[in-house]
């Protein structure tokens, strides 16, 4: 047992080494990192927390000024203090703003705020995180209609953002955007097609390395008559009600297309799977949606038989899901299988996916993790919680169980953190 | 790792002391413990496992004479002495009975019945039990026609049954009855309101703390149309079949009426989700209904939505919902994660949903562990087996994974077995 | 600590000693043993993982030369070394083949494949096999127009296996064979149900011990009416194509038609839930289905209430599902839970899966673990992967946790691979 916990602390400090590539987070490249401790208590799973909690919803707005919502979103805090998001925040604290405490609370709660804005001012802060926290490159998710110029492509990658492109065509402003973007108007199947054509010419050409998008649960994917997606373009430029059906022929004919282009343009595609937006009424910013129990790839399957060339990665949000997903990495070869997304990044479920998947999965098909963060520092405390769960798995279900060498083990971790995100990425 | 058992000791030791509000027992207030072994045996979790095991179900009839069926079912019991069941059964004997033998058999069980008729005749054996259980007061589940006055409110809580106010008003008995107890007829929308306010007014005035009720896999809730709901309850007064869609209209009609005088009357809601009453037609009394795997939470949202400030407990039957159960009390305000009930009571089940809830939900939304026991001696071995769970992964998953000191361990123990319950049902 | 090691240790020493019936096998009778190493390596498992990790189609193909396809293959499973399945072929290869390296290498498969050369011609090698492998009895699963006399049932059992009487009735080709083997023209329910009388009778007289098939995820079980039956059997005979009812009604006759004789001839049925075959269009031979996650066998429930008399041994093959099977086997007196099946047979599930069934299923209704192999070496490296599982489960969560003594943790291993196997199936 003593050796067991030597073997995993070695494994660990090894694995600590590993330059990670980060495939997927919501950094801005404006804005990297926090400039106050609000930006870091704003994380959408502290004020859904704690508004879950009991605190009440408009001291949690974004009017309220700092010193209402600081002091009760602290106080908040203290109900969710048993959380492993309040682990993250206490991580990053003592990690990165040499906060000495174990707990945030009233009494010292400005002390980081301090630090926090004293830090913000150091030049080249995101670099200093990122080695601090072993991550070479960070993936963004980028918006059709945003500007991709400033980005610093040395530790930023873009990434296609294709949830609106995908689930909201139908809205007029989204349309209008996109054909200014492009210079296309789009009435018909053609004109999408040349808009998208032109819109994942430019992300590539901006070294964008995938298309990344959520979708609800048990999302009926087929393919579209061009006839159908021409009629259902057509109402949605004319600005008229789609119908159930025309809505589905939309979406699926604007993901289908995507699929097309990234297939020629070779970027692989991120699906994050089984979000349903805005199941709770009475949640906070992005603080509104819920998994489903029982959802299933299935419905998936036509997509992923009808573009074999094209690789997608793909994450659950629902453990119930996680045999199914490991099975589509066994089985399915242009399928990654590719961390532990949202609800599901618990380490009491990280661990249990891990296991399996490394017993299951060949070991260039997963991706280890992605931070999906929205602000540098919690891809620290993220990963950090990772590694530890890898090393102790390592440990335990591989080497002590006689799969593998110790060696091994590390070189295992190198792909799930580095290796398989740089070759599959192509970064 | 001799540390880490240490641990688990020290806080089993402390968590024992704490006094238990058992939020949910379908305990009789008249004969709260057994009189006979039978009464402990008849409980239908070791009748429908020996008679799954092989039993005959005429032994298991309740018109069998005891020295039929007691030897029959002792000698089935070893069919079944492998699960945690059994289990309870030895060790409420041994903690409330002094009984000293590992196993049940045909040599000693008369030992046993002896010791539970003797016992039965000490005065205040409910709060010896009580006592040897650490629990401190055990919520009854009343149904709306029962009488209320004789209750032992220093120990017993009473709560609303919902199942048949909702799921088997359209039959003709269930209806009279309400009719009578609350001396209103119902044949429309308004008048089913009134009943149920007075019924309500009548539990809350003997101090019943709250609606308790079971629901069938994927029911779907929705608001009702008062014309349709005076539709459908008039068709039921009348004693006329009620189509699909009236039944629906009826149970949703019933569910909102309810959730509404809940509001109003600020009481809060157990809402256990899952159990397809009947599902086995050849099982024994008690025995025939099932979980559903792949089961979600998701079509109750319309209820949770449209009554923010009712507290909904939920549980739920199958392991496969673990997760969605624990996100929604993460994000859902009025929700509070409740238990682990029946089939999910199993300790492999218990200990995996423990884990995850205490990474991800608000400790002040954690109920821990109710009994459900039908006599109280049941009581003590399952808070037993959940105390021993807690105690470890307190120590493993809390103090060892580095979240909080042991104090703070015990007051998380605190929180799930007492200081919640009080505060969420205000006793 | 170290006292849990040995008694895991000294409980996996009892437990090799126990003589298997492994009760599902899709080995052949006459040639139920390796002659090449390809005919190790051709197994669904490695070709469908190394085509998964990238190797090209072609090369899998079974007119794929030897030196072409070997080199490659060996090659391709460098990027599974990390799987389970990997780990069953180094284990066979050292047990069996006195194989002394950890991982097979361009350097040294000609080594291995030599070994399997030369001993595939000792005399009595399946004998050998089974001895090494202390397995005592394989079922086969035999095709309904297979030939069944030459089998040496000394080490064999036949199975019926259901799968194209069911689900493939109306292709041309089955009735045809149908009514070949058994002398009988089936055009209505009642000669259906004649000649699946005699190829029972048949199977029964040739030893054959259970009714097994595989069935899809949600298959929707229904009583059919005799006309029904008719009509759709008549179409079918006449080679025309059936409606979507028709088939179903099809489908479900045959199978109620099935269970009647197994009824008849005491036969237990196994059944595989939730394989969907062909999910993945681009997939080698036999690796092209996947399970479904959310799947429940809620829509087998008429078929179980209908033939209370008939044993069901039931699998999953989603672990999303384990807790609902196990609730199957603890209150449904005809249900039988039996091993971990195919994609459910990756260690972690089976850990999980096993530790609940042996908490809340009566010992006698548990059937371990069955091989599934298709050449009876990997019956070897299955079973033993089971046994150091069982070994652990029993010291951790039956022994230590003080649900019965280090005896009874092997009587209750000798249940579970040996004596209920030999008591359900009379073998």
């Amino acid at each position: 047992m003593a050796n067991s916990q030597e073997l995993e602390k070695r494994l660990l400090a090894e694995i600590m080494k590993i330059q990670i590539v980060d495939v997927h987070s919501h950094v801005s490249a404006r804005e990297p990192f926090a400039r106050s401790l609000r930006e870091l208590l704003g994380y959408h799973y502290f004020t859904e927390l704690a508004h879950s909690a009991g605190m009440d919803k408009e001291l949690l707005d974004p009017d309220t000024p700092d010193k209402v919502m600081m002091p009760a979103l602290v106080e908040a805090l203290s109900t969710i203090d048993n959380t492993v998001q309040y682990g993250w925040m206490m991580e990053l604290a003592r990690e990165l703003f040499e906060f000495p405490h174990d707990r945030l609370t009233l009494q010292n709660w400005e002390e980081l705020a301090d630090s926090v804005r004293r830090k913000a001012k150091v030049r080249g802060r995101e670099r200093e995180i990122m080695r601090a926290s072993s991550i070479e490159k960070v993936f963004l998710t980028n918006e059709f209609d945003e500007d991709l110029k400033d980005i610093d492509r040395e530790i930023f990658v873009p990434s296609l953002r294709g949830d609106r492109l995908v689930f909201h065509l139908a809205d007029g402003k989204v349309l209008k955007s996109l054909q200014k973007v492009t210079g296309t108007d789009i009435g018909k199947a053609k004109n999408l097609r040349a808009a998208l054509e032109r819109l994942l010419e430019r992300f590539k050409s901006n070294g964008a390395a995938s298309l990344a998008m959520s979708l609800p649960p048990r999302f009926k994917v087929f393919p579209v008559v061009e006839g159908d997606l021409d009629n259902a373009l057509g109402k949605a430029a004319r600005g008229k009600p789609l119908s159930a059906a025309e809505g589905q022929t939309l979406r699926c004919g604007a993901l289908f297309t995507l699929a097309e282009l990234c297939r020629q343009f070779d970027l692989p595609v991120q699906m994050m799977c089984g979000v349903i937006r805005g199941a709770y009424r009475h949640g906070i910013y992005q603080g509104c949606d819920l998994l489903q129990a029982g959802d299933s790839l299935r419905s998936l399957m036509p997509l992923l038989n009808a573009f074999p060339e094209v690789t997608f990665c793909l994450s659950v949000l629902s453990e119930s899901q996680a045999q199914e997903l490991a099975s589509y990495g066994w089985l399915v070869r242009n399928v990654v299988v590719s961390g532990h997304w949202w609800y599901d990044t618990m380490p009491a479920y990280v661990e249990r996916d891990l296991v399996a998947r490394l017993q299951s999965v060949p070991k260039t098909k997963l991706i280890g993790y992605y931070s999906d963060a929205y602000k540098l520092e919690f891809a620290l405390a993220k990963f950090n919680i990772y590694r530890r769960i890898l090393a102790r798995v390592l440990a335990r279900d591989y080497v002590r169980a006689g799969r593998g060498s110790e060696d091994e083990a590390v070189e295992l971790a190198r792909l799930l953190l580095r290796e398989n995100p740089r070759r599959i990425f192509r970064v």
